[in-house]
């Protein structure tokens, strides 16, 4: 047993080994900098509990001369992706987003048959399966649990565990700053209001219109689908369907249901296939998802076997995504499902839910707005007035016919937005 | 690609390799029964996922004659451990319970090189370093996802993702069959009969008294502890009260405190050491636990990184734990950690809660009852009358002095029953 180890409780592990890991960081932003923090205040516990000893040799950013909120050695910083890659690393850990020069990076490092952690989303959700491909080639590991959820370890769950057979389906909120929003619009505040404010706190991607479009849910449903059943992400049909435009109306409407608004994520086994979709949903604020608040994701897995399994926490932020990374780093390296051939058509999503179409203009005229809805036959359950909009909620429908209502209440000016149902749900 | 492969969706994976993995099965209750039909019907799923091919070769049972609720080729049957441990199996799946035989067959499995499978929290609270120890020598794996909140997977949370660094405390309900009780007894039922009816379904061990007294989650949290803080699990000092006796007494006191009662288990790093608990809270409806319903388990994991990670789902039946071994089945052979030394004292639990002491007898007197608690020093925030018994809810106390007052008060022969009062916290 060593002496010199600063082990913060008594009794804990302390392997007998050590194994220095050299690691080369690209991208320092919010989360590439937590990770150094982390890297630095778990040094003691790392060592005792793992045996291991992380030594940062290439940071890559964008301009070295910046000041940065955490303590680095300026001679580690380069902004040049070469340089960066040259650096002799046994893991390289991505934490730029976007697909340029994160593909390259990942490609270069895999290709080296070096380990690469990553919480790209958009990365995986795209080339996942390829580059799985590519480590198994040359014998390297690919680990991207901050990649979905935050800290939620949902990528190992389903991984390891739950991903293993008979899932039915995945329900989730998996993207923070929208939730964040929704939960501020739902304490009164307007959308643009809590949109800046969820960027002040730093829960927005780099670029907000990835989460409010619904673009950063949609690539985690992608992620999700090909763990859990096998489908390439990149072929994954995604009904999607952000909170703009009209966040405020949805919310609304919502309320006037007896319900809050949710962005759900979903991937759904059907008997033609699985069926994505990332869409604004009305849900009990009693329920799972109605009490999933702020920046914080849930996610829902069904089996058949094992029943309803939830894990929720925080799904946006550094801490929680560098603790993430900082997982993968320790363990990495887990068996990923090979897609099958992809050239399948995508199925069709027939599953009937239950709408609320809120419509302004001409439509709250009665008897316009029933000829329209007839028209395209849809059958309304009720129709409430308020706010100067139409909420009419409708018997359980299939997307495409809601679809086609739309478009037919757009086109006569009636400025229509969509959410799904589900305050009968739990 | 093979034709024969029978998949349930398009576009799964299918793996090109096919590995025959043999496996003797101790134990055909009701996990084992569920595993063998889960293989059965999973057969299809789990070749084309996994490129895995399960071959029963042996079943351990009491009572090979007895006729059984699933199809199994008697031939297979065997009551003696040593022709089970003589079959030629890659896995051996436990799933009796019992530290006789079950730690002997733990033992010539990884002692033979073989990979173990468990669902016996039991063997793994008393013995799990050991084993794990075991296992390295002989180059063996052993996994016990299934021994700890059913088909929730916190065992491997804990082991690959949660468990790097910096975890504070692991909250949770840990035993189905308590909680179903609970449940009930919230709902207006007896003890007597809820206990009777979670018998009926199935959820209670095969001795209730070790749920209802807290030893089964005790076992849990001790494991949960191994794992997050690398306490060796024999060492914890869990201080445990189970929902008897005076689990109606109990449950009425909660509800006198607006509140609904759980038996709750946590693991908590302190600055003296990690200290234990299994003991009957008063929570509020609306907060987590107070949501955790019937058999269902629910996990909550705080960290100063990752704020706090929730995981919910079925903790009891059949069903679930077989999804867990199954998992582990496909999965296994992850790392653990080593405990430490085990000789420094266990650390006290000098925590302040809150606290609900229910008296009977002389104590309704109000000058008896005042002058006994201020004997022990123990403060009260407010005294409440109701069906024949006198709350108690104090101010802040170390368990400590609690312990001294209860121990007073049964002197006085005032028949205290004691839960936390937790109606404040989420």
């Amino acid at each position: 047993m060593s002496t010199t180890l600063q082990v913060p409780v008594g009794r804990v592990a302390r392997p007998r080994g050590m194994r220095t890991v050299r690691v080369a960081l690209a991208g320092c932003g919010t989360v590439g900098r937590e990770l150094v923090r982390q890297l630095r205040d778990g040094e003691a516990e790392i060592r005792a509990r793992h045996g291991l000893r992380f030594e940062l040799v290439s940071i890559l950013v964008r301009d070295p001369a910046k000041p940065r909120a955490v303590e680095i050695d300026s001679r580690l910083l380069t902004a040049d992706p070469d340089a960066f890659l040259a650096a002799e690393a046994d893991v390289v850990v991505e934490a730029i987003g976007g697909l340029d020069p994160a593909l390259r990076i990942a490609e270069a490092a895999l290709g080296a048959g070096r380990r690469l952690v990553t919480a790209n989303k958009a990365l995986v959700a795209a080339h996942g399966p390829r580059l799985a491909a590519l480590a198994r080639r040359t014998g390297a590991q690919l680990d991207f649990e901050s990649a979905v959820g935050g800290g939620i370890p949902v990528v190992r769950a389903l991984r390891d565990s739950l991903g293993l057979t008979g899932i039915s389906a995945i329900r989730g909120i998996l993207n923070g700053t929208t939730n964040y929003v929704l939960t501020r619009i739902s304490e009164g505040w307007r959308y643009a209001d809590a949109l800046a404010d969820a960027q002040a706190r730093g829960f927005a991607e780099s670029d907000p219109e990835r989460d409010v479009s619904g673009q950063d849910a949609a690539d985690k449903v992608r992620i999700l689908a090909w763990l859990a059943f096998g489908v390439a992400p990149e072929s994954l049909r995604v009904r999607r369907r952000g909170i703009v435009p009209g966040a405020d109306r949805l919310a609304r409407a919502a309320a006037a249901s007896g319900g809050v608004l949710r962005l759900v994520a979903e991937c759904v086994r059907t008997d033609e296939g699985v069926v994505g979709s990332v869409e604004p949903v009305v849900v009990s604020p009693r329920s799972g998802f109605g009490r999933t608040l702020r920046e914080e994701n849930a996610v829902v897995v069904e089996s058949a076997w094992n029943g309803s399994v939830r894990l929720s926490g925080p799904g946006a932020g550094g801490a929680a995504t560098a603790s993430a990374l900082l997982g993968d780093m320790v363990c990495g390296g887990l068996r990923l499902p090979r897609p099958g051939a992809t050239s399948a058509p995508a199925p069709a999503d027939r599953r009937g839910h239950r709408w609320v179409v809120t419509v302004t203009g001409r439509c709250t005229d009665e008897d316009f707005l029933s000829r329209t809805l007839a028209r395209a036959g849809i059958v309304a359950e009720s129709v409430v007035r308020g706010d100067g909009d139409v909420y009419v909620r409708t018997t359980p429908h299939p997307w495409s016919r809601v679809d086609l209502a739309t478009r037919m209440l757009e086109s006569s000016g009636c400025a229509p937005v969509v959410a799904r149902l589900e305050t009968g749900r739990d």
